[in-house]
């Protein structure tokens, strides 16, 4: 499902993302007006968010009582010390980071068949080597379990994302930051590097 | 500034857990009922959470007509297989992980001195090995910054922590997993493995 925010690019670079990361933050709003941010695992396919958890609890009563919700994933790739760019002021400081977030409606899922489906989506996400029985709702032992479980999809309105790898600095600072990474040489560097050289067109491209 | 939900202990491990974290997750509502999931940097002092950012947009928006926020911060440690324990069902797959998540108000810091201060924190935390002129507000280009972002602090009324280590599994079940993560040995898992031994007294204790 192509969404019309996003170039075919982006919404490329937007589902690797997603389907990499394993957990995600979800906003919901109580009764009381007031927001809670719960962590929890979920999967992202064909444009639309799935999670699961108990029946019960403070999180699926606010949704039942206000389906709006927002949901966001963010990885951080590196901080960017200021002295990389500024022997002096430490306003240059700041993290290199993808994020995306979306805001939309969440809606409980009923039907046995499609939690299975979910779950099945789920396990090829977080654990793609296998080693467990099909999901199957003519077996009864999962029939039972899914049944006692709540599956929750988010269909998104809106959808933001932000990468952010240097693209508002100069090309100095730039070359700046990618020397100071290359010296660093923490895990994430090299790919923070690429990643900045790929976002800027005018980087350096030296690999 | 201790918290009554918790004991010693607990208050020392969501300390470090808060400053060995670089960003969490800020939940607003805004004028239109919706809420709206935002990752951001932060620092966590004396009970109180720090963050600063844009003066303008929709964040700031939703802070001004409506202080109540949620703010969460989780590390996922292992992805626990459901194979560990069990050869036929997907059910007991899990993760293990630890979060921490707020409740409360937000306060935009006007104070030029304060936000000098929540600076400095920000840095120390991001960036322990210095390398940059002290924030003061008697040096003119950080005062005239200082004007220019805003600085917004969460005063906590509430804050809930999960550490999940397997503390719900039978004694077996407990050693099935810490020999799965043996032998799996991916990075994070011989810290898992100390961490399950950890909330679990009754598991075995060998290092």
């Amino acid at each position: 499902m192509r969404r019309k925010e996003f170039s075919i690019n982006e919404e490329r670079e937007i589902e690797q993302f997603l389907s990499g990361m394993s957990f995600g933050f979800l906003g919901t709003v109580g009764e009381d007006g007031y927001p809670r941010v719960t962590p929890l695992n979920y999967v992202y396919d064909q444009g639309v968010f799935y999670f699961h958890g108990s029946r019960v609890g403070e999180k699926m009563e606010h949704l039942k009582a206000n389906p709006r919700v927002s949901f966001s994933v963010a990885d951080e790739f590196a901080v960017i010390p200021s002295y990389f760019t500024d022997p002096h002021l430490a306003c240059p400081a700041t993290t290199y980071f993808k994020s995306v977030t979306a805001s939309g409606r969440a809606v409980i899922v009923q039907d046995l068949a499609e939690k299975a489906g979910v779950f099945t989506l789920l396990m090829k996400k977080l654990q793609p080597e296998g080693g467990y029985d099909p999901i199957d709702i003519a077996n009864p032992t999962y029939a039972a379990r899914l049944r006692n479980v709540a599956v929750v999809k988010i269909i998104p309105d809106r959808m933001s994302a932000k990468f952010k790898f240097g693209q508002n600095l100069t090309d100095d600072n730039r070359e700046q930051v990618l020397c100071g990474l290359e010296k660093r040489g923490s895990e994430r560097d090299p790919e923070t590097a690429r990643l900045i050289r790929e976002k800027c067109p005018g980087a350096n491209s030296k690999e």
